[in-house]
């Protein structure tokens, strides 16, 4: 656990990295501190995938893959930085007749918040923990970073943690803290900015009302849990059945569920037809003990609600955990809509069967707020329902998928990972994608200023080279 | 006072403003709104501006020009919205060898957050109130607005909440209550998905502490308090001395100093000849009681304050008021920084003299967030002490001016009103300018889907209109 001492070190070093004028890191600096982060951690591949084998339970394809992936973000993050297309600056050029008075010479760019405190998660031990998006996103940002590693994978967060510290030139930009009692301590600090979090809605929203609570509030980006609903219309069913079927049990119960955009509610029109000769997999070990006991209160939360009946189990993973399935019906959830706040995090779903569309639509507009919303239909979605599920689900989720699966969330510039509370906390941002960078920094216009005075990339007369204001 | 009959009603209408899908709004209609409602205004200047003066004591010229920049504001926002570059969309294309595992189509656009409740302001009868800036970027978002009218003046909230209803031809997208229990009530309706609000730090936060706190936490963009600091470089003073100090009071006492952006604290080289000779005016007549007890109450504070001495004061306006001017010392603040903290809202200002400008800097460096931070100096800004307040202040505030004043805040793509807390209480926002319209939308990404269900913007095959979707 990281004392008091230790915290307080690293927090003074982290406020002591320079946000704004000379001595801070322009883009291209910036883009290199996440270069060479990602250069490091794979070159340590083997090492890495073998330690997150061991604390995570996940099989060393899928670890193999997740690295990959976040040295790919981070390598992303690295270019955009330097194409300039994800640090936008807006120029307004003196007018004397505007319509609201003469127009000054105002020019805005975005400057780091500061020190950053991320809690990692424990289901991506690389793409959310120590290196994940958000630590590349506050750093290419140009905000300091603390994380604080999640217990599940301690070893592997140590070691990683002290790749990017020795990647990493500039003191106070990155640390690694342990233990809930020092995160609560800097969550509360004055030093800290901003918050970047990955979790359960119980945990991530009691971390949110200490942040929002704050003397001085501030940003908490919290990305909680979702049932990520999916809709199958009766005409999408009728040319591909068992297709959508297989789909959905695959993306159900990849990685044994417990991804959060993991498909856990699917409304179909028939289902005993769709639930007919289902098979369920073994699933992996949990990631870990909270998990599993999560898993264990979740399902039998859902089985005891009223109209949900279980609807096949698979076979027991040797820890007792089973694949299971339920059912109920619209009218059900009608009566009593608990089904579609509970997230099982696991290997888990259930089916709603629906035989009134209008009433599937009402109740889609009204589900607490989504990652995702799926619908799967014909080719060209001219079924009415197929548009009417797809308009109710963009007004209570921030990815909307059609004939896909919500799972495997691809880190893109038009990916929004986010979505209206609970799903997070800040329905504005997306913690995937290269527009997660903007949860780290805010605006600042320069009125009048002299062109020695403006940051580099607002200036009159830009200078040749792209980096010309950098100490760092 | 609104009942909770007439505020129920009012939230179930504009909760039924659909968000999305083929019935919402496109930019083109919203545009309309917009325009539609301008017209009516200025037709009805007249009579607005009249009633305006009688509640506010605001003098029929200053009252002109803001109802002028009003409805110029609501054009600039119609002239952006019909031409796209406020409402950016982002299109990925497949790519079968992306870094992070096949990219799939992703479009993503922006979809408005629902309802948003509005708490006018008192010292800008139009440019933030009942169809201010908080209004026309929320209904430019497509989002309805429900307008809190400030009690400083009712007939003409009334008035002009009759012209903008009658203007808009979607029932449930604007409606005005009235008294703060409905207010509150509103404030913690869950069909409420934002707030606006422009007014004092304690009633701000208490507001802002409502939102965050309920069971659906909602975004509240608060703009609360600022003391603009300005700094004076000796080589500026030497260069512009008198021009200076004139161009302060102005900006200091106009609208009798009754402005957010008001510059309340000004750091010189030799405080005696900064004050020498300075006559100050007669301040008008108040905006209204609370705020003139206000300023007694600020100013006697300041005037108890260790090392703050009275340095002039000017004649009293008939009510009891009069022009004050403190002065401190930078070492008597490096002992007690109480007096940055403290806005005296109308006709005052904080005269501090340092002698150490490392000094300076470091206290820059640690004011609390403010609106704007300014640096008067030579043209260019050689002397190092302009370059190291830009860069102080730019990590302070929102928007930084050199050798101009913050007072009359221009209407632009570049503006930037805001500022870390607690200037605002939401930092990564402006509330005045084009990127305000930010405040009130969410990123939504759409995956895979048809040309048929993707909203018009992100079609493949754009249509010859611009504007299929719209049944409003």
């Amino acid at each position: 656990m990281t004392t008091n001492e230790d915290l307080d070190r690293i927090l003074t070093a982290a406020a002591g990295v320079p946000l704004t004028g000379p001595h801070s890191a322009p883009a291209d600096v910036r883009a290199g501190w996440l270069e060479a982060v990602a250069d490091v951690l794979d070159a340590a591949a083997g090492e890495l995938i073998e330690l997150a084998g061991q604390e995570s339970h996940l099989p060393a394809g899928r670890l193999t893959s997740e690295l990959k992936r976040t040295t790919f973000q981070a390598r992303l993050f690295a270019t955009a930085l330097r194409e300039g297309g994800i640090s936008p600056v807006q120029v307004d050029t003196p007018v004397a007749g505007w319509g609201s008075g003469p127009r000054p010479d105002l020019r805005r760019t975005l400057v780091p918040l500061g020190p950053v405190l991320v809690f990692a998660a424990s289901n991506f031990p690389f793409a959310f923990s120590v290196f994940g998006g958000d630590t590349v996103s506050a750093l290419a940002a140009g905000c300091p970073v603390v994380v604080k590693a999640h217990p599940g994978h301690p070893e592997l967060s140590r070691r990683t943690a002290e790749l990017v510290s020795g990647a990493l030139p500039v003191p106070g930009l990155f640390a690694l803290i342990e233990g809930v009692e020092p995160s609560l301590t800097a969550l509360r600090d004055p030093r800290i900015k901003a918050v970047g979090f990955t979790g359960s809605t119980a945990g991530g929203r009691a971390l949110y009302d200490i942040a929002v609570n704050r003397p001085e509030p501030i940003p908490f980006y919290g990305e909680l849990g979702s049932v990520n609903p999916v809709v199958v219309t009766p005409e999408g069913w009728a040319e591909r059945g068992g297709e959508i079927t297989a789909g959905w049990l695959e993306s159900l119960l990849m990685g044994s569920g417990q991804f959060c955009t993991n498909p856990g509610v699917v409304f179909v029109p028939d289902a005993a037809a769709f639930l007919d000769g289902i098979e369920l997999v073994t699933p992996g070990q949990m990631l870990n003990p909270a998990i599993e006991q999560g898993f264990g209160k979740t399902t039998t939360t859902m089985a005891g609600l009223p109209g949900v009946h279980e609807a096949g189990t698979g076979p027991e993973n040797g820890q007792g955990v089973r694949a299971m399935l339920f059912r109920t019906t619209l009218a059900d959830l009608a009566d009593d809509a608990r089904a579609l706040d509970l997230e099982m995090f696991g290997p888990a779903g259930l089916v709603v069967e629906y035989d009134d569309a209008g009433a599937l639509i009402e109740l889609l507009a009204s589900v607490p707020g989504q990652l995702t919303g799926t619908v799967h239909g014909t080719a060209d979605g001219a079924e009415p329902v197929a548009g009417e599920a797809v308009t109710a689900l963009s007004a209570r989720a921030g990815r909307v998928l059609y004939n896909q699966w919500p799972t495997g969330v691809s880190v893109t510039s038009a990916q929004q990972h986010g979505g209206p509370y609970p799903a997070t906390t800040s329905p504005l941002t997306t913690s995937v994608g290269l527009a997660a960078i903007e949860r780290f920094r805010r605006p600042v216009a320069f009125q009048g200023m002299p062109d020695g005075l403006l940051p580099p990339e607002l200036r009159r007369e830009r200078p040749a080279s792209s980096s010309p204001g950098g100490a760092l």
